[in-house]
């Protein structure tokens, strides 16, 4: 199975990836299995919210939005921060074929660039942890949930920021089609701008709220 | 005063800088000219901040801290990121000086690697404004004061750890010496890592005591 010659059908194509291993897995193999993971995820922390009385909805939403996003980055992109030689897989592992499907749409992953392991370090090994607290933060009203929820979501903007800015520094030319560049690398990315934005400005608005109360309390006792 | 054939004081050896220009001013006149700009930019908004009868001590030296690091970001920064060929530079500005010196200490600079000039675009563009803002709202007691802070805090915090962890990556060998190593690339840099680490710590328990509150509020009005 293992291809000779590096040869691999990631672009650009001098990319040497000596022993590479081709997807064993088809692609709707591997997007339905993160798709029906992830809608049970949601679905269980829909259900397990509901338990708790005080929750709205909206909170209810974000608890979904924090466990699935937690659970991508400590999971699968922690895989692939701790996995070099996941094209070498030599199995129909799941998380290698993730990482082997996703780099037709941004080869920097397989190429092991520095720019994209530095992010999805930060965001595997701190942000993925910091996610879960925000769903026990959330489901308890601690005084830090707003403040965490922004924090966390600072990071993934900044890190999607450096994640396509150096990827235009560097050419824009890290996929195998239009096709895989808009579905992997635009679409599937612009979740994590467009739902940390919103949460950002949610909570930006919380805490300015709370802040003004307090504000306004300290010069009435005064 | 060209050196030709790429020839250039830094590390790796291999790097090609054609048309590399030498440094006119010394280190001293280099890190004095910083050191005085910065003195003077500090002693002003001290002074200037305690026109406010409000502010606290605290809060003025947060507002030093801002003017500083902010026109850091859009003056020094600002110029490297729109500046591809400082290194070129065949006369003695300032700006461009400051650079040819620093990448005695990393240099990337010169070699206009994407992530630093990622972390450095976000850096100016983005966060310089920010912190002028944040003198503003600092001043003027806005209710998002604290959670701006946060914000661009995180963002050097984030900004710093995509820097050093990329330089780890590929090697680690872009200084000159060790004695730049450490007074270029580690201490000067450690200024945007604990100052900011103590900056959230503050605005997150001040965030989390507000929204305390106001929870507490909304229960005793239920």
């Amino acid at each position: 199975m293992e291809v000779q010659g590096g040869d691999h059908p990631y672009v650009p194509r001098d990319l040497k990836l000596p022993g590479f291993v081709p997807c064993f897995l088809t692609q709707l193999d591997i997007v339905s299995v993160y798709g029906v993971a992830s809608t049970l995820v949601f679905a269980f922390m829909w259900i397990f919210s509901g338990r708790f009385p005080k929750i709205s909805k909206g909170d209810r939403l974000l608890m979904c939005w924090w466990i699935f996003t937690g659970l991508t980055h400590m999971v699968l992109e922690g895989y692939f921060v701790f996995s070099p030689n996941f094209y070498k897989e030599k199995t129909p592992f799941y998380l290698a074929e993730v990482w082997k499907e996703y780099s037709k749409g941004d080869s920097r992953y397989a190429a092991r660039d520095s720019a994209v392991i530095s992010v999805e370090g930060i965001t595997a090994v701190l942000e993925g942890p910091a996610c879960l607290l925000a769903v026990y933060a959330i489901a308890t009203r601690k005084s830090y949930r707003y403040i965490l929820q922004v924090a966390i979501s600072l990071g993934q903007l900044y890190g999607t920021a450096v994640y396509f800015i150096t990827a235009v520094l560097e050419g824009d030319n890290f996929a195998v089609s239009p096709y895989y560049y808009y579905w992997y690398y635009v679409f599937a990315n612009s979740f994590w701008v467009w739902i940390p934005t919103i949460i950002v400005v949610h909570c930006w608005k919380r805490i300015s709220s709370a802040v003004q109360i307090q504000d306004q309390t300290k010069t009435k006792t005064r």
